[in-house]
């Protein structure tokens, strides 16, 4: 103890002992990976101790190990609660063992005790059939990140330390993980944090040298320009560089107490003293050696310290010579010295772990469902639009909404479990009320006539769809709640983050530890058919095709027609749990359909006849029309209006959809509508013209089990686009009424010849169309101020 | 003349020629977005001279304006190559303008002429039915970059400088797009970058301060927090900071002097003298108020220098007082001091221009299709996997196209005009045969022992699938080839990049001046039925269903089952033009169906039968067995062999699908199979049990309108994924022989009960294969080593 300085805070006692935790650590990490049996090498290692199929990523792992033990060190002296998320997930070996050592793994999984049965089955069940895959996932204790998909831990840190101010979350970045452009951008997180009322963020930049099979930008550029890159971001890093393990050990610890202290006195300064100007946060780089511990070469190729030891460094076992290299390697770590001779850890080691709660592998962060609580949600319906006959009254359907969440965010407030985030699109997208009651998170300069714009606000924007989602998702995944939107176009940007959400939703489903979290809940707006300000760029429905792909049971997908019937839908999206809902709706001037009773009674069931805009009550329908999404459903009902007029006689069926899932079978999706009720409101035999917010294809994937799928004509985006007026997207792409009506024509059979005159008259509106916005450059009157009408 | 300085190279006279340049490009970039007609102001401003709908973003274009204009001065003085990219595209209205002023614009569109009348066409077109987009597109000559979506500058700049050496690509980064991920990692292209062979990139940075209704981040960190990032990202920054015309011209001409001066001496040493050291490139920071020389407030509300000049500063112009804001603003250009009294840029003023192909509205280099030469593609027969009965030889596809892909690269060594881009996959992907006559490009530190790693090595590596797709676009856009391989799940991380690249594609190919470029080739593999190393979150073959939403002009889609197919796709996909080609192949060793004749002919129609494999020839078949892709194909003639077996009298046609499209209607798709081909191949009313490579519902989604459509039973992946034994993942998701088996039994209507017994041995083998696996961590040997019979 007296020998203990600042730079070398550890003991000599201390260092024995963070060794041989070290190697304990690295040991169950490479028996994961390779052992069968045998697990404490009793006996000299052999073929048949050796999984078949050898598979993991030792590469990353004593370099996770090795942070683990010293964040457990800065645990046991300071009672802190950390996060542990590893950027590199592939690391999993590393966060089981360490799990493992703890205690928790046992906990949350008895059949893997703590001896040498629970350690063989530890080992076997990596990768293995049966076992637990070779990521860190769901079934890791203490993980909130997947890291499969490199790119989002940083981002994922800050969702899960925002409001959470007695939370650090200690980070590792690959120095890979750091070339994506993703991680790239999320450094600048910092500017969102609010020292008094946020926990903190310890970024460690785990500077291995290597990626797959090629060296790291990072890790290449000198240490002057690391540096200033790093403070370029905002941090102050600190830099633990070397492999000789006493020293290394030394300088972690020592890097340790300064980046804690340094957050201590960040923290303490804007809580006590109120001093919030932004500082330069620590962080830690650590460079030490790929695969350290490791073999230093196999087959005379050098291994520890290039990217040769990635994944598995020594394999094809047979060869001759290999079997001796993992034994060697194995025994280095002295296994004897570690392990009780039933196989338990040794008691002075596993003394080393922190108790209880406090454990990262036992933090209730980690499991954000068992600390979720339910939002406070105010009545919607005193938020509903007027009506008193449909297709009179013309709203802006997302700015009603933003009324709403203005409320749920003032309701919410003391609570602060409650985050908005959007890429600079809140008020471009029309919440813009919910600014009366928060502000925009921010926290580097301001100036005097900067708006809505504070330390502590609860509005995220960055232009960045990959840190919003990353942000929300780490916020949820740590028990709280969330709402994000995008221009629907733009939402594509996090196709493969929203992946690894829904594959994450459904694991964590199947195990049986981890709670519920609040769902993930997007409003697509700026939609395609209302891109007014922008081109073909800004045009493409297609997320829900790809939503559509993910399990039934995580994923929803809803097309409010009007405000009243967002309101309900949005209200059911922040009750519900483990879901990723997609809500797409129009942020323009729209006509609206529903009084807030209808809107109720239609959103319940997700899909109905609006029997007011039908004539064919008591009768066969000779058509059905449907729609799903404001704009088509605006479309579909002119095209009603048209049909009524021309051909009064003609019955004709309108089905409006806001729930798209009602459309699969009830085997495909939970919500999908029984044959029989489908059979019922399309009929098996008449024609469909079917207006669709999306593509086309979408709508016929959805319904090819139907009976009557095959009379389904679906009109929706075609990929044609540009600026030009609202009405001209629907007619380039043959969604808008005059092209509806032709189709319902064409495609009735008692009409055929006897409609031509209807038929013309279409015609000659698209003609006349065409030449007016090219003149005039706006829609002609009749369609920009046409209202319902029977 | 004499008065000039390096500090203020410009002299009076240059100054006042230079703010009227500049304000006639504000003046029409004004007009595009406001006016209809009156475009030189000779009347009064009256509202109907007003755009009904006004549309366009104002706050990015005099930046714009400003570069390129002193863009200009330099070209004119150093007569260079210079191609400009607009980050943030949506001023179009500037670069519109500019090219407009420099003749370019009346050359491509001889309509819109250098008069009154052509400049009234100018600023009604702009974001008009029947007009151009709003923002930069294939239709805006001198662009290669959209800018709608943003993020993607910086590396399309760099992608087009490859293999350039007489280009610099002046890239302008909106301060906004500089806070996607995208962006942030593309700043490190610098590291790939060889100033010997290479072009150059001078990046500016326009630090306006605002995105649409926020600051910016890097905007509002201290000037030497700024400093340091940027110098950490590698550059040297010159800043250009103010307000005030005459001096922001002085320093803007001082920093482009400095920067092409640097650039030029670092291309210099490396090309003379060989030293090749990596430099700290030069780049400029511009800072200058959003909306600059606009209306300072609006309403009372600060607009010039705030986000609310983002888009149209003053709208509404009925409201008092909008109009004359309108006109007092375009006045304060001085209209009658820029043009003639005909319309056209005064003399004095156009001659500030380039001429001809030095013009960046002009330059070669943003029409890559112009200059584009065919590949050398050597005979890929050579290559041929030598097969003398199908099913029995194995071999790794992947590892043979890269014998192929050496070959290429070889060939075209001199030509400089093909790379190969994989986010550190190149060898994992094993495609490393590539790298016996290249290398890696490489220009940050380098070791002794480093492998593979060179300056101008035409392999790209960088863990960013972002960067990757961007320089590639980039690369294909300015007229040369290239190759993209990828883990599929993770190409869903530029799902939204590609489609952008396809609706360039489309509207340039409506774009007459624009000539075809070389598709987008990606090879995706690594794919979800044997992720062997990694779990859950590397299982997703979803991009398929992404990309047959774009256009069918666009798309194509290769499943080739084994080596000899996958030559004859890629080297097809390496010939054609304006396309985006997806082929999903296997890495693993796996077995091989067809020799070089029998893929040359199944690939050129994209689907056949497999008489080999078929039993029916001469009859009509009980069932139909279709099979895409590698292992869906293996699976499928493994459960043919078990009916041979169990019921030989069962009567099955195999048919392969190697081109996806081929399943759409010739109406949907150009690949698209006639109708009465698909039912001779599929029949009308037989089962047919499809092994698909991807989620199920997409084969449904192609073949809806098929006759036989209701008779397809598809399996595929079902998002049922883990780290587990190949077979088994093909368990998992019913994909494997004894599910085909048991579903061909099940919708064959004669078997019925007579197959019970076959039906019990794939039961008991899937039980069996349950135990084996769990046991033993590998697939059965009956699995592993099975090998084609009849
Ligand atoms: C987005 C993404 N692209 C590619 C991969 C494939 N991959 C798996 S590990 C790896 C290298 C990771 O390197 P690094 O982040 O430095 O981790 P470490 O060196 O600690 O293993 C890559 C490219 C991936 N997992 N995610
Ligand atoms: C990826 C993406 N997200 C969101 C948008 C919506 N958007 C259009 S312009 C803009 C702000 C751009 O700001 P900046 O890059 O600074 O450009 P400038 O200030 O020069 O207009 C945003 C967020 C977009 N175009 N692309
Ligand atoms: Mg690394
Ligand atoms: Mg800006």
């Amino acid at each position: 103890m007296s020998t203990q300085t600042p730079s070398a805070p550890l003991s000599a006692a201390d260092l024995a002992l963070f060794n041989r935790w070290w190697h304990a650590a690295n040991y169950l990490s490479v028996g994961q990976i390779y052992l069968l049996k045998n697990a404490l090498l009793r006996e000299p290692l052999k073929l048949e101790d050796i999984k078949k199929r050898l598979l993991g990523h030792w590469g990353t792992t004593p370099g996770l190990n090795f942070i683990w033990l010293h964040l457990n060190r800065i645990i046991r002296a300071q009672d802190r609660n950390i996060l542990f998320i590893a950027g590199p997930g592939h690391g999993a070996p590393g966060l089981i063992a360490s799990t493992w050592m703890e205690g928790t793994y046992t906990e949350y999984f008895p059949d893997v005790t703590q001896d040498e049965e629970g350690m063989t089955r530890l080992f076997r069940q990596f990768s293995f059939p049966g076992g637990i895959p070779s990521h860190a996932a769901a079934t890791t204790p203490g993980s909130i990140h997947e890291g499969g998909e490199l790119g989002y831990s940083l981002s994922h840190a800050y969702g899960a330390a925002f409001d959470h101010p007695d939370l650090v979350v200690a980070c590792v970045i690959g120095d890979g993980e750091a070339e994506t452009g993703p991680l790239a951008t999320s450094w600048h997180s910092n500017k969102f944090l609010d020292p008094k009322t946020d926990g903190a963020v310890l970024p460690i930049l785990h500077l291995n040298g290597y990626k797959i099979a090629n060296p790291t930008i990072l890790a290449r550029i000198p240490k002057p320009e690391l540096r200033d890159f790093l403070k370029g971001c905002g941090y102050d890093p600190i830099f633990v560089e070397g492999h000789e393990p006493d020293p290394m050990h030394q300088a972690m610890a020592t890097a340790m107490d300064q980046a804690f202290a340094s957050i201590s006195a960040i923290q303490e300064k804007a809580r006590t003293q109120g001093d919030t100007t932004r500082p330069a946060w620590p962080m830690i780089v650590l460079r030490s050696p790929k695969g350290w511990t490791g073999p230093k070469t196999v087959d005379g190729l050098r291994t520890e310290g290039y990217w040769r030891s990635h994944q598995v460094p020594v394999d094809n076992m047979s060869k001759p010579g290999h079997l001796a290299v993992l034994e060697e390697w194995m025994r280095s770590y002295k296994p004897d010295d570690l392990f009780t001779p039933e196989g338990a850890l040794k008691p002075e080691l596993a003394a080393l772990a922190p108790k209880g709660d406090k454990r990262m592998s036992a933090t209730p962060y980690a499991n954000g469902g068992t600390h979720l609580r339910p939002l406070r949600l105010p009545d919607f319906r005193t938020h509903a639009v007027q009506i008193t006959a449909p297709g009179q009254t013309v709203a802006e359907s997302t700015r009603i909404l933003g009324s709403w969440l203005k409320d749920v965010m003032a309701a919410n407030a003391d609570k602060r479990n409650f985050r908005i985030v959007a890429p600079d699109e809140n008020n471009s997208n029309r919440l813009n009320a919910v600014l009366d009651v928060t502000n925009r998170a921010w926290n580097a300069e301001t100036y005097s006539y900067d708006d809505h714009l504070s330390l502590d606000g609860h509005v995220m924007e960055i232009l960045s769809e990959h840190t919003c989602q990353g942000w929300l998702e780490g916020y949820l995944l740590t028990g709280r709640h969330g709402f994000m939107s995008c221009y629907e176009a733009f939402i594509h940007i996090v196709d493969s983050m929203v992946n690894q959400h829904a594959k994450w939703l459904k694991t964590a489903s199947e195990t049986e530890w981890r709670q519920p979290i609040a769902s993930l809940n997007y409003l697509l707006t700026s939609h395609v058919w209302r891109q007014d300000h922008n081109g073909f760029s800004h045009q493409d429905p297609g997320f829900l095709n790809h939503m559509v792909t993910k399990k039934a049971e995580t994923v929803r997908i809803y097309l409010p027609p009007d405000a009243n019937t967002l309101l309900c839908i949005t209200d059911h999206c922040l009750r519900s749990r483990n879901r990723i809902n997609v809500i797409v709706a129009g942020k323009q001037p729209e006509l609206q359909w529903l009084d807030m009773n209808a809107a109720l009674t239609h959103c319940q069931q997700g899909i109905g006849i609006w029997e007011w805009a039908s004539n064919d009550k008591g009768s066969e329908p000779d058509v059905i029309i449907g729609c799903a999404g404001d704009v088509p459903t605006l479309e579909a009902l002119a095209a009603v209006s048209i049909l009524n007029k021309h051909i009064p006689d003609l019955k004709i069926r309108v089905v409006n959809v806001v729930d798209l899932m009602t459309l699969q079978t009830p085997d495909q999706h939970p919500h999908g509508l029984p044959d029989a009720t489908f059979d019922t409101l399309f009929t098996t035999d008449k024609p469909v013209i079917f207006a669709f917010h999306g593509y086309p294809a979408l709508v016929h994937q959805l319904i090819y089990k139907r009976r009557n799928a095959i009379n389904f004509h679906v009109h929706g985006f075609r990929e044609e686009g540009t600026t030009t007026t609202p009405f001209d997207m629907t007619v380039r792409n043959h969604l808008d009424r005059f092209h509806l009506v032709s189709n319902v024509i064409r495609h009735v059979p008692r009409l055929a010849s006897k409609a031509a005159y209807a038929h013309q008259a279409v015609l000659d509106k698209l003609a006349e169309h065409q030449r007016y916005v090219c003149e005039y450059g706006e829609d002609m009157p009749e369609i920009r101020n046409w209202s319902w009408t029977r």
